[in-house]
Parts: C-alpha cells; structure tokens; sequence
C-alpha cells in the first residue's frame, strides 16, 4: 500500500496500485532486463549474460519494502535495487553479475520506470475521461433544450438549456484529451545517458542500444538523454493540471446545483457514498468533493514540478529528487476525479422541473436584459433601461412578474403601445424560447464534440497499459 | 506606470508597455471598435453609428488613470469604459451611442482585451527567444569539443565539452518555442458571447459578427463564447512555465560556472549592470538573477491560473477576477527572463582555459569510472571497482594524479600489465577524448536544432504585432 | 500608480499608495537621512553634511518614474537613487556628498524600506479589520438566536442559529489579528549591516548607528543584519495568509447564501457596485468576489515567498529579488479583501425569514438525528436508526413533514407510545429549540471574543502610520 | 508502509511511521476511547459501556489495511471505522456497541487524531532541531575567527568569520523552534462539536465531556468546534514552512561551499550515503539534497493548505478533505530536512585553510571597498573610488595583488603618502582583521542564542510523544 492514509478516499485502488513499492521497483527491474538484452543484442555482453539479468528482474523475488527502506539511507532507490539484483543474479551466474545496470546510471532506471508508471497513470486518466465525456454527452442529448437558468458573479442571470451548459463542461474535456495525448507522447520517452548523459561507457554502441530499448519498452527515442531537461514531463504534468482545473470546474457547478435550496441535479448516492443514516435527507456529493480536492491541490503539485525544472548542470541537487516526490501525487489525485466524475456522471439524477422551477421563482427578473434590447430597438437603449429598471423595481417590490408589470405598462402607455405588440413582447417571457435559442447553439458543438471524443475512444493509445 | 516598483528591474520597459493601463484600455477600444463595425457590416446597426463609435475608440480621447480608478468601485474596468466610451460617441452622435458595446458583456471587452495584449507578450517573448537560440547556437559552433566538467548533484562527475552542455540548454528552448506557439495558436481567439454566452441579444446575426470581428482582430474564432472554459489560456500559460522553468536552469548553470571559484563563464558587465565600483572584483550576474528569479516567481503564477480555472457556472465569482489579476505578471517576469538571458548569452565570456584548468585540478579521479570499466572487461566488475577505489583513495591521499598512480599500478602488477596496455590505459585520462566523444553526440542534434530553430524563426506568427 | 490594470478593483486606493513608486523612493530617502543623522550624532560625519544629506531627502525632489527606470538597467532601485541623491546633495554641498549612504548598502536601504511600507500596509489592515470585526459582533447581538440551517459538504444538516454561525467567522479573525500584531512586531526591524552585515566601514560606530536610526523609524532593533534571515518576514507573511483564508471562508459563506435560491444574506448594492441595470435582479456579492480572489491569490504568494528564503550566502541571487516582488502584491490583495469585507459588513442584509423557510422547507428532515437519538436512548441506536431511517423515507416520498410522519407513527405503535410522549417529540422539531442550544454556546464565546476585540482595537500599535 | 516510493530517501522511518495507517487507526481509536470514558464520567453513558468501548480501542485488533481500503468507498475514513468498531464492542457487548462515538461526527474523531499525530510530529522535529542547533553552535565554537569569504549574488565580497556566517543560520532556527513552539501551542487542540458544532446530542454535558477528554489526550480545549476554522492549523503549518525556508538556506550554502571548487565544507561520507565507488572524488551533499528538496516542495504544501481554509459553511466540500490529504507530506517532508541536517551538522568537514586559500586567490581585491573607504576619510569618496577602481584593474590585468599595487602606489605618489601610513594600509589587507571584525560581533549573538537554545531545549513540550 502505497498512499498516504487521507489520500486513499480521494484517489482510486487501480491508480494506488499503479504507483505502489511492487509497481515501481517491477518497472526498474523492465529497464534492467531490456538494457541486458539490448546490449547482448548489440554484442557488448554476452547473451548468456542477459538471459541471466533478465531471468531474475522480477519484483516478487525481491524483499521490495526493504529495497525501499533502503532508499532512505542511500539517497536513491536505484542503488540498493542495482546492489541486490547483482547480488540475486551472481547466485546463478556470477559473470553475468557484473554486466548488471552496465554502463548505465541511477537516473535511467528511475527515469524510465516513472515513464512507465506515468503511461499507465495516463491510460486509467484516458480511459475514464472517454467515460466521463460520453456521460455528459448522454445527458446532453436526454435533456437537450430543457431551461435553466445561467448564473454569472454566483446570481441568476438569464436563461439558457442544460445542454448549452453541458457543452461547456464537455469541450475543455475533449480539448485536454487531445492535449494529454500529445503531451503524452512527447514525454514517454526513455531516459539513457549514463554518469553524465554521453553513454561513455558503451562507446559506439550507446546509441543502438537505445534504439533496441525504447523498441522493447514501447517508448519514445529521445535524441539524447535529458537528465536535467525535464521539459516534456513538466508540460505533460501541465496538461494534466488543466485536465483537473476542468473537473473542478465541472465538480463545482454540479455541487452548487446539487445544493437543496437549488436541487436541479443530484449525485445518485449508494454504494456507501455520500447517503447519511443519521441525516436521511443529506445526499453528499462525493464525486464533486474528489474533484473539488483534486483540483486544488494538483496545482501546488504543477507549481512544485515547474520549480523543480531548474536542476543544475548535469543532474539536479534536490530538484529531480523533489520532482519524483511529487510526480506520483499529480496523477493519484487526478485519476481520483476524473473516476469520480465518471462514476457520477453516469448517474446524475437531473431534476428538469426544478430547473424550470427555479426559473419562475425570478417571476420575469431574468428576462430583463431581453425586454430592455427588443424596446431599445425602437425607442433607444438608454430609455429602455430606464424603463425596464422601473418595471424591475415595480415587479420585485410588488412580489409581481415583470411580464405582467410589464404588460400593464404596455396597455396604459400608447407611445409603446404603437410600438410593441403585447404578444411579442410576452413571447420574450418564455424560457422555452430563450432555451431554444441556447440549445440551437449548443447542437452543433455537441455534434462535432462528438465526433472529435468518438475518434478519441476509438485510438486510445495506452490501452495495453491499462492492466500494468 | 502600471508595473509594481519591485517588478521593474525584473522586466523589460517593452513588456511594461503592453500591460500598461492605456495599452489595456487601447485594446478594449478596439474590440468595441470592431464590434460596432461588424454589426453594422451585418445591418444590426447602422453604419453611420459604427463609424461614430470607433471613430472616438481612442485610449488618448480618454483620462485612463480616472478609468482606472473606477474600476475599483464598480468592480469591473468594462464598466466605467463603457459608460465613458457611450458618453463620448454622445456628444458627437446621439443615436450611436446607444449602440456602444451592443448586445456583448464585460467578459467578452476584458478577455478579448487580455489576449491581444497576450499575443504582443508573445511576440516579445518569441523574437526574444530566437535571439537567444541563436546566440547559444553560435557558442556551441565557437566551443565545439571544449572540454569542460560534468558536475552531477553538484559535484565533479565526467568530462564532457561545452558543446554538449549548450545542446541541453538549446533543445528544450526550441521545444518550449514550438510549444509555445501551438498553445498561443489554441489561446489567441476572440472572447464573444454576450451575458451568458449565447448572444441572445444579436439574435440570428451572434454568429456573423463573431467570424466577422475574429476577422478583423485577427484572433481564432471559437466554437462558442468559453467565459467558463479558461484551458486554453491556462495551457498558454503552463507553457510559458515551462519555457520559463528551461530560462531557470540555464540561468541556474551560468550562475554556478560564474562564480569566481569556478570561472568558466562570465556575464558581461557593462552599461551600470552586474559591476560594482566599491568590489571591481564584482562580476555579477544580473541576468541570471532576473532569470532565476522567473522561474521561481512564475511557477506560483501558473499554480494560480489552475487553480483560478474552477469558474462558477456561466461567469465565475472571483476566480475570473483572480485570472486577470495574475496573468499579466507572468507574461512580464518571462520576457524580463528570456530578454535577459538574450542579451547575456549574446555577450557572454567563455574561459575554455578555466574549463580545462577546473578538469586538471581533480587529479584524474574524474576518469576513475571509465578506466574502472575498462578493467572491468577484463578482470570483472567487482574486482575493477575495487581495483580503482583503492588507486582513488591513494591518489587523494598522496595528492598524485591518478594516471601516475594507475600507470604506476600497471607497471607493478603482472597480471594487468599483461592486459592492458599502458598507453590504453593512460588514453582513458585525455579530457579531449572524452570532450570528443560528447561532442560527437552535441553535433547532430545542433545541426538538428538548428534546422528546426531556423524554420521557427522564419515563421514568426506574431511578428506583426510587436510594436503595438 | 502602480498596481496592474486588473489589481486596482482588488485592492484599494490607500494600500496601492502605500506600495507607489514616490512612497518607496521617499522611504528608501527616510533610511538614508535617517542614516546621516545618526552618523552625525556618532561624530562619524559632520553635522553638516548630515543636514545637507537629510535636507534632500525628500522623493518630490526626484523624477521618481526616471529612476524607477534606471533601476531596470542597474538590477536594483537603490543604485541610481543613491547616486542621483549624491549628485543632489553635491549641488548644495560638494563634500557632503561624500557621506551619502556611507558605510550602507543596496540591500539596507531597500530592505528597510519594504518595512516602512509593510507597517503602513499593516496599520490599514489593522485599522479595517478592527472595523470587520465589529460590524460581524453588530449582526450577532442584533440577529442573536435566529435559527439558521447549518450546512455540511454543501447541504443542509441541522439547525444552529445565526449568532452561533457568526462567531465561527469572528474568532479566526480575532486570533489573526493578535497573531498578525505579534509577528509584526517582530518583523518590522531596521536592516543595516553594510556590504555583507558586519557594517565593517563603520567600525566601531556600527552598533550605535544602528540603536539611534532605529530610534528615529521607530522599528525594532534587530542583534545584527538580517539579510539573508528572511524568517521574520516569512512569518509575516504567512499570517497575512491565514487572515486571507479566514476572509475567504467568510466571503464563501455570504456567497452562498446571498444566492437568489437560498437569499438568507444579501451585500447592499449602491455606489455602482454589484448591480446591473441590464439585470436588475442582479445583486451580486462584490465584496466576496473580492475576498475570494485575495483568499486564493495570496496562498501562491506566500509559497513564493517561503520558496524565496533559501537565499544565497551573505545575498542571494534572485531569491531575494524575487522576495522583494511579490511582497507587495500579497499586502494589496489582503487590504482589498478586508476593506471590502468591512464595507460590506456594515451594510449586510439579512433575512431571517428566509432562513427560516428554508428550515421548514426540508419538512423537518434535519431534525432526523435528533429524533433517532432521543430514541436511541430508550430502544437502542440501532434500532432507533432504522425507525428514523424508515419515517424519513416516508416523509420524502409523501412529502410530508417528518414530525407529522414521526407523531403518527408513535400514534400507531403501542410499545413506542408507551416510551415517549408525543410532545416530547414535537419539541424537537422546534427550530427555534435548536437554535436556542446553538445561541447559549455561542454567547459566552461572543462575549470573550468582544472583550479581546476591544483590548486589541485600543491598542492599535500601528495606527501613527495609517496616513503615510 | 505509507509514505510513496519517492517519499522515503527524503523522509525517516521515524516520521513515516507516525503517519502511517496503524498509526493513524490508533490515533482515531484513542479518541473513541477517550469520548466513550468522559461520556460515561458524565454519567451519559454506563461505565461498562465506557469499559467495553475503550477495551477494543487497540488497532491491532482490526485489519488497518481493510478499513483504508473501504474509506475509498465511503468517502472517510471515520464511517468504516466506526461501523468496525461498533461490530467489534457488539461482540462483547451489544448494548455498549449503541454507545460507540455517541454524539461525535466523523470531523471530530479525523481533526483529533490528525492533532495527535500532528504532536508526535512536532516532537521529532523540536527534538532535531535542538540536535542541529547545539551542533551548529559547536562548530562556531571551534572555528571563532576563522577567516572565509562572504558571497553575494554568488560572487565573493568581502571577508568575515565562519562563526560570523553561522549565526545567520543559528539565529533564524532559534527563533523557528520558538515559533513552532507556539504556534504548536495554539493548534494541538481537541475537536469535540458533533455534527454541526453544537455538540446537540451531549445535550447539557457537552462542554465536561470536551474537558474530561482534553485532559485525557493532554489536549488544548478550545472555546468550541473549529470544523471550519483551520487557522490554528494553517499558522502552524505556515511556521513549519518557514522552518524549512531555512533550513533550505543553510543546505544551499553547504552545498555551495562542498562544491570541489570552493571545497569549504563537506558532508561526512560514510553509510553508504553520498559516496560512489564509480567516481570515487564525490562527496555527493546528500543531506543538503534533502534539506533542499523540503525547502521546495514544503511551500507548495503552504499554499494549497491556506487555499483550504476556503471551507464551506459548518464542513467544507473538498477543502477540509484537501488539507487531510496534504498535511502529513507537510511534516514528513520536514522532518526529513531537519534530521538529515542535523545528522550532517554533527559530522560536517570545515576546511578552514581552504576557506583562507580561497580568499588569498582573490589577491586583495576583496578589499577594495575597504581601502576605498580609508582613502575617502582623506581624499573623497569620489576620488577615493576612482584610485580604488584604476588599482584594482591594474591588480586584475597585472595578475598582482591588489595589496602591491595600492603599496607601490603610495611609495609613488607623495600627496598620498603624506595623508596615510604603509603599514595602515597593509593592515587592510589582513584577512585576519576583517575576521576578527565579524567574530566580535558574531560572539555576543552566540552567546544569547546559546542561552535561548538551552531554554528551548531544557522545555521540550512534546517530549512525552517522541516514542508514539
């Protein structure tokens, strides 16, 4: 068990397990065994040799929590790894022993495992986020056109339709899915440099056995090793935190929706989740508050991966230290939304009527603006405001709807009476006509969304590492 | 003066200008400018008024610092701007001034504001950068094979030459350059979508006079009004703390090999900077300071922007507001970084004899490991280790050349001198042998970069707007 | 002016002045008269050349934005000041130029500068806080014993009562200001040490020097120079923090409620703030958003200041440079925050009927626990749970109110009739019972709180330095 | 095991295990334990109930790991725990198990057990703290006057004394362990409030039972529930950052001065820590890694904990469960930095002929501002800095020492050498008088910083705690 205690409820078994001991020190011991074959492949040792170091680089034959306690005394995990595989390799063939790790330096092997750990970690977070993105989009086709109101500064502000609002929780989605791949891509790439990043060691071999390392382990061919640039990991890093600010964002709306003064949506409770016995009417929302979490905390976790860029000349004092610290938490947190989020959109109860409800407790308010425009038209925009801020005062004082308020002036006022149909003008009332407008814009976009999540799910590519 | 006192020497007067208060309101004119023009191309107005508006949407026309100023009471710069700009198209035409900032919201003035200033930061930033590509490449070109230490956590490691260190420097400069530009590319488009983003106001023209201003501003036109989707501009952002966290390490090395302990490099004093009449001696490195000190500002900086991201349904309740107030100071600690470190590297003192003279006093000991493994293929690892930490520590000890101590070795013991020859051996402990053998690696991937800065150079995609 | 566009309506007129160029340049003049006077007094300069030295001292004699300017070439503002007040000095008095900043440097005159400005800061802050503090005791004399919905993780759980609510937000205030008047006090201390803190040019005379100009800011005397001991600082700094966190969290409930569907607290609009005549319904809670955007800015600006104390040796590089630009802003958005908490305070509107239909609009769900554990007393908890779960249930789906569900029940069930009397049970469904237990707990605490306010409000040490 | 892979080389197996899940569960337990008892002195509950409650209190009776497992499930760690807890005292005790955690929440019990570890924390940090200090204040003892370079902005300036330089890395951590200490104070402190913070099930008993079990977990007893007033917590979390601000400091400078081309001071190798059989002249600066490492992600940890106190009305979504999961990072992180440093400080090299060789390569020039200051008594400051700036270049382009040429000088130029006196000049020039200078007022300052140390020490608050 790898999380801290208080992380564990915030984050998910499979992405926990994805940055465990066994997880980690398993993707050391992958680097270990392909550098062997590689480098056999190339003739710099013998193939007796890797077989030899490639048979015994399995996590389950080592003492793994020992290797890590032993990391605290070292400095460095790699050492008492790279120390006990020598060992556990000379038990069967002692030549082969001393070609362990060869020519090769701690950083490779931490480097590349954290790679490899990292492409799982973005293979949950891809796939998860498909799911999310598909939800959201069923939801937006179930309701589409239904009212609701916007809200701008946390105040009702006019009507638009659930799935207008559902298309700005989607498409910054799609848009980070895109964004994660490429990042991705740029960044699983395997580290191999040797002491200072020349390879001195292997001479003119350093380069193929690169080439045969980054083919074995399915990762990106640098064109060099990049000990301290540490640029493509921190971008990655990045996109992820824009992913997590999206699912704050997302996280935030629904949990103010989901408020019982508001209850237009409501994360569909079971399972143990977010139900109280003690208060039966509490419906917690649970995904919302992991999301929530999720967001303010990854970016401190950005900010700490950004300072940590600047490592000095050919390896970082501290700085790469402190960024394998922090690395791991980014995508522990994420994955923990991004599941949440999934989960609940897939179950979110939406309450139609309570949107329209809450619509109608405004008694015309929000149709304000509207009204003020369609009477500038004709009589100018600032004796409409004017007149409209009057009506508004009449209306909220006289517990009235503007509609009717605004109706009566129109029968006792002939100048306006010339100039606006009273039919018109109710029309403007409707929040199914300003839903309507919302929801003509929001097609489109859903539609293209669609197609562009669609070619998305259909080339995730991480799925391999979906299962270690 | 729109810059705090302590960010000046930290800055750039350039890059003080675009955020300037009569910059910022400047390019709040402009949208209202187009906005009035492009309705008036759609007949949602008349033209007459959209020649009377933007005709006075001059930032000189107006007392900005009382524009200012009232932003603080109303909350809002659009606010007062508006209300100014409508009284002024007033007394030159009545009827058009009822027209002013039309069917669009504060949101949509502001943010398209901030990303043409953005696009002029980035301009200033881009040329600013391939200024310093360029000047890297060209020490790289000068130094080619100087041998030069390799230091990791902060010690002596390897020898490797200048030109390799400069390709660690270049690569991750031309990455974030490219970057750079993909995300400025996604970021840099018009903000319009009325009150709650469906420009209900405009009716069926929304769409029209949206291509039509993305037109004429030159800015992306996005599916939609995004006043709750910030992931673009946050990515932008990301990407400037990555470049940033690149500007940081080299300013990082420069100021480690600048110290006079160490002496390789040199920033050149000159023009009131870095020198000191009370210590001559003094040779400090100001552009390093102003660069390391964006990197550590700046991560802080990004770390608000992804936090502020989690916006309140259709327009967010303070963290819009923190957005604006957190972004400008990003864009101006990075050009105050990427020009300084422009201007330094253009200038900088290279000692290759220092270099040199630096290898020299470590007594060959940084040769230890290569010899090590030269032994190590002939009498095993274990024993080549043991072999060689027995000679280091005589070699320390004795304050004698580890070559001395090593040939000395070889002439003493049979059994090796039977392997190795001791011309073999004393090769291992040339620093041009290994400064070639880094150097070699160096050279393709400059002539790479190179190829790739070139065409990034030529392309500027925002050169058109450094000059306002 | 010196704050950026989009500070100004976060912030306030009075803390952007404190941070101007002209107070900093006459600060940083303050420190060198003060420095002259002092070493006049020690006979280390004559009288004279003191008086010709303290005569300029004054900004309004200087083209501030010039040498603001100057400081962007030189790396630091205190270069060109010092020479442009030597060259002044000599115009009057060619030899008592040769005493100007004698013996100081750039650091000591900056450094003490900052402090003269952060007392000013500190002294408004004081000043509002003292005010907040007061309007928040105000509304829980006056709305003592409302009851009041408390929420947990964003839903209603029981009934508390206004004033108990209150002292929730009052006493983290309390301690803040006690903790912020301490570590002030500590922190707001003389820099002077000379070129690397020995004050080596001065002797002898160091000590005293120092003990007189201390005497003459009035700022604490610290052992020795502290210029790269940033901890007192730091600490400040960070209470700055913890009393922006405690303004947000106030800001973020009056958000909450002052939503049009909840409606129980509402900021007075007025003055052009928080309406909209386009949306008259619109009241939107400006002095939160602003609360809101200090609460999560200035957490990023502490970490950038406790990130800039690992400063270099006897002066870092860029660290403290770094230190010296975000100080400030981290004092303007606090200021911002509780200036406009105070104004809103005191102007708060608060529905207690609204609080109270809200109560009764979840037809008595939140006394659930209540009942389960009065019943819990005599047939177990269990058990007691179950009932309640099962009665709560019922009142959902019926929508009916669980009292009348709960009465029938205990109507129906001889063996439960037999353990409670029926008005035993209606009396927990009494809100204002609820709130009455809430309200006693809070009183006694209001009490105290009130006592320390006023002992804290009559000694308020900075109040000399409110107006400059 | 509980800390993540990449966590463990920077923490100690001490504070893991603090934070560890048993540990945790323990923690937790004890609160249970401690409410079941002061209920049942109240007399709310029977005496055997209290009895069978605490007997099974001991998390070695439950399976840890499972209990984690489902706080995934539920949200909190408190629901499964309980529920487990309540099944087990049923096993003995059926009607006891309805006593369990009677009339907490789940804040309650995870606030408290989060405090008790918080002590236990806090008690190994003061522990090392005191060990680093007292063997800090041993070097200065045995180094007084030893001559060494002060640097600013990475460039040597002038000379002082090594236990001048440790007094800036002394003073700052007395004062740090004095603040902890205070703000420890202030934060270990019971949460006792029930599910609102009214403690309404404890009826009239609830204030006793608080007291009763304040005095059992030798807790502060606060005036009521601070469910959403975390500010205690954030300024001793703030207090822990500024701590590892400095200790950041002091590693920055050892790992400046270990540089081998400065060779000042070295981290004792040995243990397998910072040596390398391959490269057998490195001393890597292993503790400083870790010190350094803490000072840049602690502040980052700052933040997003002062982002938290953002927490919604009586518990917050997402913030309080944020501040859980980043608080242990927190004091892990910094434990690791004060052990490592104070294990580094007892057995640090001091190279004190290098600090004087170090000096001596500057040929003089370090007293440039000196002599320039003698010069001006006589001469002006003007003149006297022109002199100083035409022998300084002279000593840097002759490669002489600046003491030579200001001799010859004086032989050549008779005005000046009627005004002062060859050897008065020489004397400058002595390393030994600059530190002497900065000895004498680096002594006093020990000497009160030894009492303080000593007072500290003498008082240890948390000592009972150090073993669990």
């Amino acid at each position: 068990m790898s999380a801290l205690v208080f992380e564990r409820f915030l984050s998910t078994p499979e992405i926990v397990a994805v940055f465990s001991e066994n997880a980690v020190v398993q993707a050391m011991m992958d680097f270990e065994a392909a550098l062997a074959r590689a480098q056999a492949a190339e003739g710099m040792i013998p193939a007796a040799a890797a077989q030899a170091i490639a048979g015994v680089c399995k996590a389950e034959l080592f003492d793994v929590p020992a290797l890590v306690a032993a990391s605290g005394r070292c400095g460095s995990l790699a050492i008492p790894l790279v120390k006990k595989l020598t060992e556990t390799v000379a038990l069967f063939d002692a030549a082969a022993a001393g070609y362990v790790h060869w020519g090769s330096t701690s950083q490779d092997v931490i480097d590349t495992a954290m790679v490899l750990q990292t492409r799982r970690a973005l293979a949950l977070i891809d796939r998860d986020l498909s799911g999310l993105i598909g939800s959201l989009q069923s939801l937006a086709r179930e309701h589409a056109g239904a009212p609701m109101l916007a809200r701008t500064l946390m105040q009702p502000a006019q009507v638009v339709s659930f799935d207008f609002k559902l298309v700005s929780w989607i498409a910054p989605l799609v848009r980070a899915q895109q964004r994660l791949r490429d990042a991705g891509r740029a960044a699983l790439q395997l580290q191999l440099g040797g002491a200072v990043g020349t390879l001195a060691v292997m001479g003119r071999h350093g380069a193929a056995v690169a080439r045969r390392m980054a083919d074995a382990l399915q990762l990106a061919l640098p064109p060099g090793a990049w000990h301290t640039q540490r640029d493509a990991l921190a971008s990655l890093a990045c996109e992820v935190g824009v992913l997590t600010g999206t699912l704050g964002k997302i996280a935030k709306d629904i949990s103010l929706l989901a408020q019982a003064e508001v209850g237009e949506l409501a994360e569909a409770s079971g399972g143990g989740r977010g139900g109280s016995s003690a208060m039966p009417h509490k419906r917690n929302p649970v995904a919302s508050m992991i999301a929530l979490s999720a967001a303010s905390r990854v970016p401190q976790r950005v900010s700490a991966l950004l300072s940590a860029m600047v490592q000095e000349h050919e390896r970082g004092l501290s700085n790469w230290q402190a960024e394998l610290a922090e690395s791991a938490g980014l995508y522990i947190a994420t994955h923990g939304a991004v599941k949440a989020l999934a989960d609940a959109a897939g179950a979110i109860e939406v309450d139609a009527a309570r949107m329209r409800s809450n619509i109608d407790a405004l008694h015309g308010l929000v149709f304000a603006e509207s009204i003020a425009m369609l009477f500038a038209t004709r009589i100018g925009k600032a004796q409409a405001h004017a007149l409209l801020e009057r009506l508004s005062n009449e209306s909220v004082n006289g517990q009235r709807h503007l509609r009717d308020v605004t109706l009566l002036e129109l029968s006792r006022d002939d100048a306006l009476r010339s100039l606006f149909d009273a039919s018109e003008v109710a029309a403007l009332f409707e929040p199914e006509a300003a839903a309507q407008h919302a929801s003509q814009l929001a097609r489109p976009q859903l539609d293209a969304l669609s197609r562009q999540a669609q070619g998305l799910a259909e080339s995730a590519p991480w799925a391999l590492w979906l299962n270690g």
